[in-house]
């Protein structure tokens, strides 16, 4: 039968040979994985163009991860040609094939250890630094196993050390932190009252929460250590000017300054896993002027974890997107430019600008749009009555994110196609020594499997520690929970 | 001034230093350029997904060119962000940066040498082969010099050897044979009614214009030859069941023996400009079926050049795109997968069936659309109303490939941005010797400047040779034409 031949040869490679164990290369001590989630080959040239263009530098103008690219990864999962970020994240984190929405699960929602767990065990001191939750799909990968990415109140309970998984996370900066406050507290999101925060003090973690706390951080704290700066996700670049939180850059260069000092004297140096998550919340957003803000960020944290490399050549980095978000297309209606600047007088993302609106009493909505949302928000010179209407129509948050994009999309004469994930390959950089074996197209397995190399830690071990580990959230079983996505690779052969 | 600063800067770069003149390697004999134009990530992307599926091949099977991938190419042009098919082969051919339109000149409209004028006037043989016509922009910035594309009566002047330029290339094949012959003949679509075929055959030109006498070519024919199998493009691979031509494999593999074979007993070898034209073709029409199948034949092309590398490590190769056409996008509506085997049984180029269609009087097209177009031509299973009605509607060209489009589109969860071009980066492949030097990010002239280097051309030399040459067809001027545009920057810089 057709279809089953295909998922043959699909779980066969799936399920192919992992590194040899041990393998470790000597001249290596430190690895950094560094991911930019639902990142395209567009969003790259895109942000390019507008730099080159605000700033005036010349054409040949080389953004600091265009000097490192090296390759292009396929980014599909096990049962979709289209990831999302759970499987997106296993493959980096696990080296392994598995279903959209499963976290340190393989296909058959069995536990599978990971890169980072073990990495640990073998001594490195391990960190993960996002802008999402830190429970969200691509640092749970790392440090969490569960049946589907949507039970993260488990994960926050394994991530913080509490559960038979033990702790493997030395160090985690991101946002989320309601996912660690019992629901009887205001600001919490779970939906049990357990307090996570408070259990993680008593097991002896440094917690903190501001970024007057970040500040003050020395680079010898007592580890492990946790810092979550917003209830939610940590703001986008762009509404850093309305929250005083720590940028991805700072968050980076403080915990990779903490790790090297905590693993200095040890055998071995430290993995950490340093994501830009948002430049995904923004293609979901289609919201260009917030997304390329976040490129632009996650470039200057690549500029100082390569100026860390310069220093310290025992450190080896790659540079990958889970997949691309948003499918940004550089030109539309058979018209032969782009006009990056339209998005220079934009002063907030379309998120919270649509939040603002959608709080609104309908009688406030129309002088809201006329005169904040457009001229103000989305920096629009000429605020036309269609462009008003459209997004006074809006009655969601997804209407409202469209009719903001088209806003300035048009003007800028890009278009994008769907508000979700595509397929396109998805560009991998890197930086240090044996990086060449990740030159040229890859699987994107290839990736975890490199690091897996990197690191020489032995995937079948680690595996093995965490078979019997519940990867169910209460109420949630594998019989009734409607997150867990039973493969069938339907999406695919159907 | 903010703008006329940002010019200085793109223009500085545009006319940068140019590679030394005599500086070959020596172990290099044989250059081959390969465009795949309108080519962008994603189109890789989905023939590798289409043919994964259709053929039943495993999860990290390599295309032919996955195995060559080194980097990527920026596209711009110097008056735009997104390219036109002229100024974006000029970059090959000249290593120059010029305006959307442009053949063979600068931005000032004065004409510039090329690569391949250099390499023929050291003794190299020179080949193009295409799909389009061979009057087209990519072939055309090769080996004329023209103010604007459209002056195509010139460029098949030029390209014959009939004007001051002399003769350039050694072998032409490709379509477009109506350029050649004079409008009182039938099927000619000359301005004026000069025999340019007759011309170029009074001047020693072997000539042919069916599948049969190129069959029947030896290895070791009289050069200057040229081979135009169509009076129109070369169909689409889609279409080839229904046309007598040969493919671009057959007409790339035959090119490379005779050059080969014309070479073999002189200093230097051989320089050739493969093209699979029509992948930006069917990208215009918004035609996925279509532009799948011109990339396989591209792979196809790909793997018999590189089999020729194989055999004589003395060739190297490039095979970039100088631009994306149509923004496609592998996923739409927020939905996370894509069914490539919704193309499966499409028979026909949409750009046929719609050429057909348009032809018909209003009262046979809704049988024709119903019975024939979708279920036949497109294959599509589900033949619905809507759909149906959605072609019917057309009254155009481009009205009807966005109908036919969209009724395939849907079903595989793919969308379109554009009829037209995009800015997103392209990809770079290699193969042989000195190619590490394309690895990673690329300005599009660092292709123009690796051939130069590898064939060991003097385009100052190429240039002051051609500067006097016409790049104006009667009766336009560059006061009075409307063909050109007279470089403004205005689109990237507005």
């Amino acid at each position: 039968m057709k279809v089953s031949l295909f998922s043959l040869f699909a779980l066969s490679v799936a399920a192919g040979p992992l590194p040899s164990p041990g393998a470790k290369p000597s001249d290596v001590r430190n690895v950094i994985m560094m991911v930019s989630d639902g990142f395209g080959p567009a969003s790259e040239t895109f942000a390019r163009a507008y730099v080159q263009q605000s700033d005036r530098f010349p054409m040949n103008y080389m953004s600091f991860l265009d000097e490192l690219l090296i390759g292009s990864s396929r980014t599909r999962s096990s049962d979709s040609f289209v990831t999302d970020s759970a499987a997106g994240a296993v493959v980096f984190a696990s080296a392994r094939k598995t279903y959209n929405n499963a976290i340190g699960v393989d296909d058959n929602v069995k536990p599978i250890g990971t890169n980072m767990e073990g990495a640990h065990r073998l001594g490195y001191k391990t960190g993960l630094v996002v802008k999402s939750f830190i429970t969200d799909a691509t640092p749970s990968a790392f440090a969490a196993h569960a049946a589907a990415r949507q039970m993260m109140d488990l994960i926050a309970e394994q991530m913080g050390g509490l559960t038979d998984l033990g702790q493997n996370v030395d160090l985690m900066f991101g946002g989320g932190r309601c996912r660690f406050i019992g629901n009887s507290t205001k600001g919490s999101c779970r939906t049990d009252d357990k307090d996570v925060w408070g259990e993680m003090g008593k097991k002896g973690w440094t917690l903190m929460s501001t970024n007057d706390e970040f500040k003050a951080l020395s680079t010898s704290p007592k580890l492990p250590l946790m810092g979550l700066f917003d209830l939610d996700n940590v703001p986008y670049a762009m509404d850093y000017k309305i929250n005083d939180v720590p940028t991805l850059p700072q968050m980076a260069k403080k915990a990779i300054d903490v790790l090297a000092e905590a693993s200095k004297d040890s055998e071995q140096g430290f993995f950490m896993m340093i994501e830009g998550s948002r430049i995904d919340h923004a293609g979901h957003d289609n919201d260009v002027g917030t997304h390329f803000r976040e490129i632009v960020e996650y470039w200057e944290t690549i500029k100082l974890v390569s100026d860390y490399i310069d220093e310290h050549p025992d450190t080896v980095m790659v540079s990958t997107s889970d997949h691309e978000t948003g499918g940004l297309g550089l030109g539309r209606n058979n018209q032969y430019w782009v006009y990056p600047l339209v998005y220079a007088n934009q002063t907030m993302s379309q998120q919270v600008s649509c939040q603002n609106f959608l709080k609104l009493p309908m009688e406030k909505r129309g002088q809201y749009v006329t005169e904040v949302m457009l001229p103000v928000h989305l920096g629009l010179g000429n605020v036309t009555a269609a462009k008003a209407s459209a997004v006074l129509k809006a009655t969601n948050q997804s209407n409202c994110l469209l009719a903001m994009s088209e806003a300035l999309a048009v003007d800028a004469n890009i278009m994008w196609t769907t508000l979700g994930h595509t397929g396109v390959d998805v560009n991998i950089y890197a930086k240090g020594k044996h990086t060449q074996e990740l030159a040229g197209n890859h699987e994107n397995t290839d990736i975890g499997m490199w690091l897996t190399k990197m690191l020489g830690v032995d995937l079948n071990e680690a595996t093995e520690r965490v078979k019997d580990v519940n990867v169910f959230q209460y109420p949630y079983t594998k019989a009734n929970s409607t997150y867990v996505f039973i493969p069938s690779l339907d999406y695919y052969h159907k």
